[in-house]
């Protein structure tokens, strides 16, 4: 361990007093401003961006991973966007969730306080350098960000725009701090450094999320795969079931709350899943089924138990044909990752009872994958979503960074009467 | 590994259904049947703890830990009574929360579903071994207890208790599950469980606390020391302050949210010390402070930085004269736990820039440090005090076992327009 991260980290952790202490208004004007740089120097940040970008082609990044990495005038322009958007956003602190006066007059108030310094580790996206930051900064912490070494010029581009802000603004620049130096082993200091980071949020691939998981000593919250299931329930509408097939599995293929896996009930499989297999074919949709669904559409190949597990992210489907709902909940308990899950049914009891019977951090009745998003769900930009059964569970906004704590004020009460015993 | 944590793990989390789908009257049912029945076996209870503590005092335990190992009458009693309360206390689990209808017609709830499988870590209390598991179960969870082996014919008697209550209405006895093998590798087997356990709670001395929180890959929520302050404002009441004074340090000095020290305004130091020093000498209690505590008040001893940092879980008390309310900041900032803090001030500007001034999970506005406690703050029963920054931050009661999730509810509602298209 260099020490270099612990630095940079001790740092931005002394910077979390004077943006803890910050009022709304300030919170908002200094995103804002964040939000001002980057449309300004838009010319320079696609110019770091190229240079990422030809390094990234000689080293042979995929396209994928390529397509993630560029910047153009549009996506910086929409990076300013997000982070007006943050800055918009109801203020998350301060806030007094509960208050309770109690028998003996003491006045229990919970308010919402910052979480403290938050560490983002993520790849080759570098709008999450600006897009985390600006949602760190509107809930009062401080933040550690250490991107993938693909995007290093972009993410420092991109750095220098924050900074200016902070600057403008009288503020300390480590309030948002860059791993700069992209050595692996600086991930591995990180996630030591329990005694100066509160929470660490993985953004990326399974190989990413898993060597955090397995290395931390700070908390983390997982944003890990989603193989989202719909289940079309014996008492469907079936159009509807067809609307919501097509959204979630072809309409963005390659997002976490795509749909991999569909259910469908064997007493209406016979008339859904030709309809289905016609719609999807349309999209350009592979489609693995089993026994089942094969014998009622022999156009689809045959899935195995590595499918029923698989997030494709891709233009594939998993299909498998159950008995009743008991069946469809005991596989998504086997297979599911704790994303989303869609029944469709116009009979109440099953919504309820495919509702308690999974675990998911979203569960959608009648109602598409696809809205598994902080956006979409009204909280406004995301940080991710989580699957992690712990202090956020399903997409985090800017009140996910914050936690309650208790102001208790009273005027002398004790907790034992002797203590009161007056001397002299 | 031996694998034998493992395969109780997995008995735990497969009972995990038959407690989450219970409705709150059956799990309220279920607990009081557990009190019932501690009634019931009080004597055998009290027998096992005998065997307990003829081996403790043989092994040469401290009288101290022999106190809190040792059961009677009036402590089972005390169990039984605490598990009633847990048992009668507002369901935790199923409130929607939150409830909005997006511009697209799509009803979002936030919804309380149980965090899953919970770890217990603690050592010789064999009443955390009844009251965690009745917290646990009250919201939904079922729970993984491994209780020092001091306590190990106790925790099984207690243990019978509980088991026979769930055989009795039909559930798996499994859901609550005792690690009764007293080898102190399965704590590190437990701590490695990241798939099977949704929280691990360690409850104990510090060392404990460090232990699991360097090995756990499992989520933990850390229940770690109180260095709780009173710092007396210039502008204090002097009577409040010395009522608040013995309240929080000689109440109950043994607990975390006992006062371990006092920070004295100068200009009032003069005349509250010497009134300090005879309130708290009348009590028992050994004082170490500054120089200039000392200068006031000669019969304290010296205090270090050793002392500053000091949970003594005893009648000592360290004290320091400071210039101004920023300096008493600082200090806390230093020294403090992120437990408890209480200012005594008549001036309302101090009392706000004193709680935004501190980060810690409880701050006190003219009332004693002994109400951060779940009963007296109104959560009823609690399962700690949490000084993790995530998720809980203070007293945990039945709610802090609970997550959020999401639930949707629409009418064919999709993301993409076009997913809409009909063919055919």
């Amino acid at each position: 361990m260099s020490g270099y991260v612990r630095q940079l980290a001790e740092r931005a952790r002394e910077a979390g007093p004077a943006i803890a202490t910050l009022d709304g208004p300030a919170r908002r004007r200094l995103i804002e401003r964040m939000a001002t740089h980057l449309r300004r120097d838009s010319v320079d940040i696609i110019a770091a961006n190229i240079e990422d970008m030809t390094r990234g082609r000689d080293a042979g990044l995929s396209d994928a991973v390529l397509d993630r990495l560029r910047l153009d005038d549009t996506r910086v322009s929409a990076i300013a966007d997000a982070l007006d958007e943050v800055a918009a956003q109801a203020d998350p602190l301060g806030e007094v969730t509960r208050r309770e006066t109690r028998p003996n007059g003491v006045v229990v108030e919970r308010v919402r306080i910052p979480l403290g310094l938050i560490a983002m580790i993520y790849e080759a996206r570098p709008n999450v350098t600006a897009e985390a930051a600006a949602l760190c900064l509107k809930a009062g912490n401080t933040v550690l960000l250490r991107g993938g070494s693909e995007a290093r010029a972009s993410n420092a581009a991109i750095a220098g725009c924050l900074h200016a802000a902070l600057r403008e603004e009288g503020l300390p620049e480590a309030a948002v701090s860059l791993v700069s130096d992209p050595a692996r082993e600086h991930v591995l200091e990180l996630l030591q450094l329990a005694d100066l980071i509160d929470l660490a949020i993985p953004r990326g691939g399974e190989g990413l999320i898993r060597f955090v998981a397995e290395h931390a000593r700070v908390p983390v919250i997982k944003h890990y795969k989603g193989v989202c299931h719909l289940y079309v329930d014996r008492a469907a509408d079936l159009d509807t079931a067809l609307d919501l097939l097509v959204d979630g599995k072809a309409s963005r293929p390659g997002v976490c709350n795509a749909l991999e896996t569909l259910l469908v009930h064997r007493d209406v499989a016979g008339e859904f899943l030709p309809r289905a297999m016609q719609r999807l074919l349309a999209r350009g949709v592979e489609v693995r089924g089993c026994e089942r669904t094969r014998a009622i559409a022999p156009q689809a190949k045959v899935a195995d138990e590595v499918d029923y597990a698989a997030e494709y992210l891709d233009l594939i489907l998993a299909v498998r044909v159950v008995d009743d709902l008991a069946q469809a909940l005991a596989h998504i308990a086997r297979h599911g990752s704790d994303h989303t899950e869609v029944i469709v049914t116009a009979d109440a009891a099953a919504a309820e009872a495919f509702v308690r019977g999974t675990r998911s951090a979203a569960v959608m009745v009648n109602a598409s994958s696809r809205f598994n998003d902080g956006g979409q769900l009204g909280l406004g930009a995301e940080i991710g979503i989580s699957t992690t059964r712990l202090h956020a569970y399903g997409p985090m906004g800017a009140e996910s960074l914050t936690i309650e704590r208790f102001v208790v004020r009273g005027e002398g009460q004790v907790r034992h009467p002797e203590s009161r015993e007056r001397l002299g």
